[in-house]
């Protein structure tokens, strides 16, 4: 695991936090990991900042999950009103549930105008892979090389990020991602394209079919690629020739962080069949869905039952009809937009003197930077990620890194993150350049 | 579906109630489902009550999620309190996601001394068959023939209750259910073993391997099955002979519902390898899990990188720590023993002049009234069983029905119920056999 703190070290840390790790792993199953050689203990949150137990304040340029910023006053007071108010299930009728499904499927194109609510992104990836494979009849799904989709049996098996340990499903084929970074913008749709054909060619000369391609429109896990605009429309074009849906994974890219659209299939002017949504919608509070075109619910209902204790219950659509409300209320998006591109110059400014910073690339508040040893060879460099990342966290300052050899840099804030907040940032990664 | 409303019978609703259900359909997946021929619509719950927009007071003898009572203030003010203080995830250091891990293992068995939390309880199902199957290197898993388990595609594949529509896994036994109506007391336990071992057998002869028996302990979706006390022992037995796990599905009889003891299998004598929680843990707030012995979690973390985005988040750790200190200060569990006997006792009385309501059984607060059409020959009668469960609706009673022909009824209310409770319950229940 990139940025994972090594649990037979914990002498130097202190006390507090030693004698909480101890306990931590007594009860804890061992899957459990903390971030950071010094692994960093938390109290409070407010806006885009993080209090340890001792006041220390720390930037929070990694979390998505509270996009609005932490501990949203208005998030918890809808969340306090409806929970005092009624918390039950969707097999009885309720408001909120339908309320906040005419507000989220407005936000999409006309064609995917229904949702299924779930708890966590996990469920809501194995739930469209349910939806996909049973309207296609075939098993078979496309993924990048270094993908991550979620946690549960059917997720994890196209999760390639996940490591060798967990097995691809028998028919989960992998493809490169696409990487801007390295090749040509000209040719890079159609070169990720190929790739799925190939794929395709692949499953059926083993007897399989595609049942989907499914990807992170960002390909955060893959190290965040977002541009050229459209260049995924030829892999889309592919899948469909093939009689396959394309599944968008946007529990990363959703809600408006790209600040270029709400959606990061959107940006590339590309209508998916189904969107798998997570990680923000609730600010924290676990809600997540499947938003899709009607046609394919009708079919699996047909064929199959479905119900989520959890999912859609009016508290959990209190706080991400809450978050909608902040979005447009505050300007989210658009701050995502001009705040991110701030970022990016003050970023690409630090690596005309710092070299083996090899790439500044994303849309909005997720940005991604790059480490090479070589800025010619373009050689990832992950034990200088690495070491960055631990440097900001020793300036307070707390991010994490990504790619498949972990040598880039995630900068994935909560959304009011201010030109301040930014500077803050670009101050303390020059410094931990110089340190690292 | 046991209990569904036809969605194309809207006409003779109340005009809100049907403008509603219109709504809803547009908005959300084929698959959402409402209970009754005439849906409840519902504004607002306290303790054991659910209240319609009208005012309309419901007695809820259904619900197990809001295990202490609909809105509980301390689970409301525990999650406000939280979520203006700090929610984040498990990969920095926080006090409660301990603190609740602590306490929470300390009402299991020594061997099972550490937890891993999910959301749903459908994750921590398909959680812990990663880690079995894992552990044993096999995918066989026996369940019983109307088992329901969760709607991941892992969860969904051994659930068969779910219907023809969902296909079991290739590696996926059914057996038959032990039944206390129909069978001797003295050799059920021993029958169901010996199904156990069929089923061994059967997968062994077509080269697979079992990796775990798995049942709800108090087998609800089978129609609710207690009693004798210690019958599943010589099936524990069966799969540990075989070298499989035997996984306890604890999300229906867990925290205390059966009076007897805070979880099934605790009931019974037996330790599980697994434990997979849910429903009632959060009182609403998503929150579920695994409990387990170290080795097991210890295997799985060595082999397997896992993390959940909003397992073991602190506001869903706080509603979860509140609800063991309501369990606690308001003996839910001793209640659930009293008031359970109580309302067994009722319904046994009821039974002697309506010889069609064949056989009361469960423990605490899960019971289940099973109908037949003929007393004799304990043929079921689903639509005896269905009419009653509308006819309780008409009188403002809410309770469903359960078990393979869905002619049991299944009453599972919020734990504080009262003798004043359950007497509205046997009044209406009276009620309801005339009229049904």
């Amino acid at each position: 695991m990139i940025n994972a703190f090594d649990s037979g070290k914990l002498d130097h840390l202190p006390d507090a936090t030693a004698a909480l790790i101890r306990r931590r792993e007594r009860v804890l199953g061992a899957s459990y990991r903390l971030f950071y050689d010094d692994p960093v203990y938390l109290d409070r949150g407010e806006g885009v900042f993080l209090y340890g137990p001792d006041g220390a304040a720390y930037l929070d340029v990694y979390n998505n999950v509270p996009c609005v910023g932490h501990c949203h006053p208005r998030v918890v007071e809808a969340v306090t009103r409806q929970m005092g108010r009624l918390n039950t299930h969707t097999r009885y009728l309720t408001d909120m549930v339908v309320d906040y499904a005419e507000r989220l499927t407005a936000l999409f194109p006309a064609s995917l105008s229904q949702v299924m609510l779930t708890c966590t992104g996990s469920e809501a990836i194995d739930l469209a892979l349910r939806i996909a494979r049973s309207h296609i009849g075939a098993m078979g799904v496309i993924v990048t090389e270094n993908a991550y989709h979620g946690v549960t049996t059917a997720a994890s098996e196209l999760s390639p990020s996940l490591g060798d340990g967990v097995p691809l499903g028998v028919h989960i084929r992998t493809i490169p991602a696409p990487d801007s970074f390295r090749d040509d913008p000209e040719t890079m749709g159609e070169t990720f394209a190929a790739h799925v054909r190939a794929a395709i060619a692949d499953l059926k000369r083993h007897g399989a079919a595609p049942a989907a391609l499914l990807f992170d429109t960002v390909f955060s896990s893959d190290g965040v690629v977002t541009d050229p605009i459209g260049f995924i429309k030829p892999a889309v074009a592919a899948i469909r020739e093939a009689g396959g849906l394309f599944i968008a994974d946007e529990v990363q890219p959703g809600f408006g962080r790209t600040g270029t659209a709400m959606w990061g299939f959107a940006r590339h002017g590309v209508e998916p069949d189904l969107v798998a949504l997570g990680k923000p919608m609730g600010n924290g509070t676990p809600i997540a869905g499947v938003v899709g075109r009607p046609a394919l619910f009708d079919e699996f209902a047909r064929r199959t039952r479905y119900f989520n204790t959890f999912g859609g219950n009016p508290v959990s659509c209190a706080a991400a009809l809450a978050v909608l409300d902040i979005l447009r209320d505050e300007k989210l998006m658009e701050n995502a937009a001009t705040v991110g591109a701030y970022m990016r110059a003050g970023l690409r400014d630090l690596a005309k003197s710092f070299e083996r910073m090899g790439d500044i690339r994303g849309d909005g508040l997720f940005i991604a930077a790059e480490f090479v040893s070589d800025p010619v060879a373009k050689t990832p460099d992950a034990a200088l990620a690495g070491r960055v990342v631990n440097e900001l966290r020793q300036r307070r300052i707390l991010i994490s890194a990504s790619g498949k050899a972990g040598n880039s840099l995630k900068i994935r804030p909560p959304l009011p993150f201010s030109t301040e907040h930014a500077d803050m940032l670009l101050d303390g990664m020059k410094a931990a350049l110089a340190a690292a």
